[in-house]
C-alpha cells in the first residue's frame, strides 16, 4: 500500500475543469451558482475554470438565464456548439464513412462513400481514406468551427499499448499505423488521433444515444461483412488486457465449417456475415435483399433465418459466459431486426441456461451503418471533455 | 452528480478495523507502530483498534518483536491461528467435499467422500452434505477453533440477488435454497452462509494461491462432470449481471452434436466433460485414466487428444470475446495437462486472432479437484476480513 500522492495546483486544476465541464454537459442552461452548487467548488474558482473554457471556446455563455420570479439573473451556460469538433473516419471494407460532431455529439456532417477496399493496395485505400479526411476538414472550415480530435474506426485489431492495427482480415491488412500514414497523406491539424476497432466504436456509439436511461450492460452485435462485437458492462466499454476483445465473427460455431479470412475454419463470419447472406439469398446488395424480404422471397427469407440461427448460437455463448441481459443489432443486422430476431431469440432460449429468470432483450439500433464513423468522432469529443486543461494546453 | 454522503463515526470506525486488518494480514509480524504508518492513521487509533481485534480473536499479539539492535520494540502482530476459520463444503456431482480454513487460507481439515449425488433425491444429498458439514464442525471443535462463516460451492446457476440455486443441470435440481435446506438439516452456527458456483469459488482459489505475483487476468477452467468456468479480471471474479456468469460447459462447439443435460444439442460438456473423455478412453475413472495414459496407450491418448481440440475451440471463443492472456486448466483437467495442453494450445494458435502479438499461456492450477471447496472456505474467512466490525456485530 502507498499512500496517496499528493495533488498540486495543476492537478487539481486539470480535475476541476473537467468537472465544471461535465456539469455543464449534463446541465445545459445551468448558471455559474448552479455549477457550485453541483459540483461543490466555490463560485469564485467556478467563475474563473468557466471564463478559461468560455476562452477555449468549450463553453458558450448565452446571456441572463431565462426564468421567471424575482432574485438575480445567472447567466446561461452550455457546451459551446461552434467549439472544436470531433471527426471520425470509418476505414469499411466496403465503404470510406466521415463523420463531424459537436460538443454534444450531435451530427454536423456525414458522408459514406462507397469503396472496395479489401481488393486494393493499402496505399491506396489510405489515399483515399485521406482525401476523404481533407473533404471533412473542408466541411469544418465551411462550417467555421475546428477539429479538436480524429477518431479513426478499423475493421480489425488495435493493440491498445503501441495504437498499431495489427490485423485487419478483412482487408488483409497487417501493423498499419494508422496516424502516421494519414498525416503522411493529408494535411491533419495537430490533434489527437484515436484508433479503435469499428465494433468497439459502434457500441459506444450505442451507449451514449441511450443517455442515462439506455442500457448500460449489453453486447453490441455490428453486421458488416466481418461481424465484430462491443462489450458494454456497467456503462463502460469492455475490450480486454490488448484492446483485442470482442472478436465474434470468429466464433467457432460449426468448428469442421468453411474456411475463414483468419486462417481457421466454421467461424460465424462465414456463416452469418453480409456477404454470405447476400449469397445465399441470391440478392445483389443489401437494397436489393431488403426488397426481397419485404416482397416476402423465401429464399432470401431463409438466408436470413440461418444467419440468425447461426448468430444466436454464438451469441448464446456469449450470454453464458458473460452473463449480459441485452444484446443489440447494429450495422447490416439492425436492417435484418424483423426476419433476424425470431430465430436467434429461438437460439437464445435453447441454449442460455440463466434465461428462464433472466431472458435476453434482442434490441434493435436506431443508429445504422453510421455508428461506428459517429463513435469515433464522438470519442474524440469525448476525449476533449473528460481533460479540457489538455486540449487548452495543445492549444497553445 | 450527488455529493459523497458524510461518513459516520461508526462507518469510520467500520472503515478503519478493515484497513488495520488488512495491514496485519499483508505484513505477519508487524508493529502496532507499523500499522500505523502503513495506514496513516495515529498510534492511538490502532492501539485501540488492535485491542478490538485482539479481543475477537482476529488478531494474535505474539509479544515483543524480534529485531536485532537498540530502540523500543514493538510487539509481534499476526491474523490470530485459533480464531474464527471458514468452513467450505462443496456439492460436487459425484462428491462431497469439506474444508476448514484459518483466517490467513491456509487449510487445517480436507475431506472428500464420493457420492453418487446425480442420481439420488435431492433431501436424500441434502440430509448427507448437512452431515458432511456437522462432520466439519466437529473437526473445528476437536481444533478448538470456531467456524465464523460457511461456503458452499454447487455446480449450478446460483443467482446473486436472492442467493438461490437456480438450475444444477448435471444434478437436475431448480430452485433450492441451499443455506436454508442445510440449516433445517443441521446444527449450524448463527453465521453468514455464501452459496456460489464451484468454477467462480475455484476460480478465486488460483487467485488467491498466486497472490500478488501470480496472474490476474485468466480464465479458470474446472473441468469435472460439468465443465465451468470462472473469469478473473484485473484481479476481481467477473460473474454477471445475474451472477451466472462462465457457464464455458455449453458453449455450443457443434450445434448438431449429442443432446447436453442443459437440453441443447452439442456443448462442449457432452464432447469435452470427464464422463466422455472417460468412456472414449474406455477407462473406469480418473485414476484408470491416468494409469493408461502414462502406460501410453493409445486410445486413452486420443480420447485426451480429442477433448483438448474441443476444449482449445471453446477458449479460442472465449480469448477472442474478452482478450484474456491466460488460461487456468483446473480439476480433472489439470491432472489430464500434460496430454491435453497441446491439442489445446495448437486450437488456440489457429484460432486466436491476437496470438501473434499475445500468445495465450496455457497453465495448470496446482490447486486440484480440491480447488472449488478451498475458494469456499476462503471467500468465508475474507467475508469476515473486509468487514470485521460487521463479524465482531454478530458476535454480541
Amino acid at each position: 500500500m502507498t499512500q496517496p500522492r499528493p495533488a498540486g495546483q495543476h492537478t487539481v486544476r486539470r480535475h476541476n475543469s473537467a468537472l465544471v465541464l461535465a456539469a455543464v454537459a449534463e446541465s445545459p442552461g445551468i448558471s455559474r451558482a448552479g455549477v457550485a452548487a453541483r459540483t461543490g467548488l466555490t463560485k469564485a474558482t467556478v467563475s474563473s475554470l468557466v471564463d478559461r473554457l468560455i476562452g477555449a471556446s468549450l463553453v458558450h455563455d448565452a446571456g441572463p438565464e431565462r426564468r421567471p420570479g424575482p432574485g438575480r439573473r445567472g447567466t446561461s451556460l452550455s457546451l459551446c456548439p461552434s467549439g472544436p469538433h470531433g471527426l471520425g473516419v470509418e476505414i469499411g471494407v466496403d465503404y470510406v464513412a466521415t463523420c463531424l460532431v459537436d460538443l454534444t455529439g450531435r451530427t454536423r456532417h456525414e458522408r459514406v462513400r462507397p469503396a472496395e477496399n479489401r481488393s486494393r493496395p493499402v496505399p491506396e485505400v489510405l489515399a483515399e481514406v485521406a482525401a476523404e479526411l481533407t473533404a471533412a476538414l473542408g466541411e469544418a472550415g465551411a462550417l467555421g468551427v475546428a477539429v479538436g480530435g480524429i477518431g479513426v474506426a478499423v475493421p480489425g485489431l488495435v493493440e491498445a499499448s503501441t495504437g498499431l492495427l495489427r490485423r485487419a482480415p478483412n482487408l488483409d491488412w497487417d501493423d498499419v499505423d494508422v496516424p502516421a500514414e494519414l498525416r503522411d497523406r493529408a494535411a491533419l491539424p495537430d490533434v489527437e488521433i484515436l484508433v479503435g476497432n469499428e465494433a468497439n466504436f459502434a457500441a459506444l456509439a450505442e451507449l451514449w444515444a441511450g443517455g442515462h436511461t439506455g442500457p448500460r450492460d449489453f453486447v453490441h452485435v455490428s453486421g458488416e461483412i466481418g461481424i465484430g462485437a462491443g462489450i458494454v458492462i456497467g456503462g463502460e466499454l469492455f475490450d480486454g488486457v490488448h484492446g483485442f476483445g470482442g472478436e465474434l465473427g470468429h466464433f467457432p460455431v460449426t468448428p469442421d465449417g468453411p474456411r475463414c479470412t483468419c486462417g481457421a475454419r466454421g467461424c460465424l463470419e462465414r456463416l452469418a456475415g453480409q456477404d454470405v447472406i447476400l449469397e445465399r439469398a441470391g440478392a445483389a446488395d443489401l437494397g436489393d435483399l431488403l426488397d426481397r424480404l419485404v416482397a416476402g422471397e423465401d429464399r432470401a427469407a431463409g438466408a436470413v433465418r440461418e444467419a440468425g440461427r447461426w448468430l444466436g448460437t454464438a451469441l448464446s455463448a456469449v450470454v453464458n459466459l458473460l452473463d449480459v441481459p441485452a444484446v443489440v443489432l447494429g450495422g447490416t443486422y439492425a436492417h435484418l431486426h424483423p426476419w433476424l430476431a425470431d430465430p436467434l431469440r429461438a437460439e437464445l432460449r435453447a441454449r442460455v441456461l440463466g434465461g428462464p429468470w433472466s431472458p435476453v432483450e434482442v434490441l434493435r439500433s436506431d443508429l445504422g451503418t453510421e455508428a461506428a464513423v459517429r463513435g469515433a468522432a464522438a470519442s474524440a469529443v469525448r476525449t476533449i471533455l473528460a481533460d479540457p486543461d489538455a486540449f487548452m494546453a495543445s492549444l497553445s
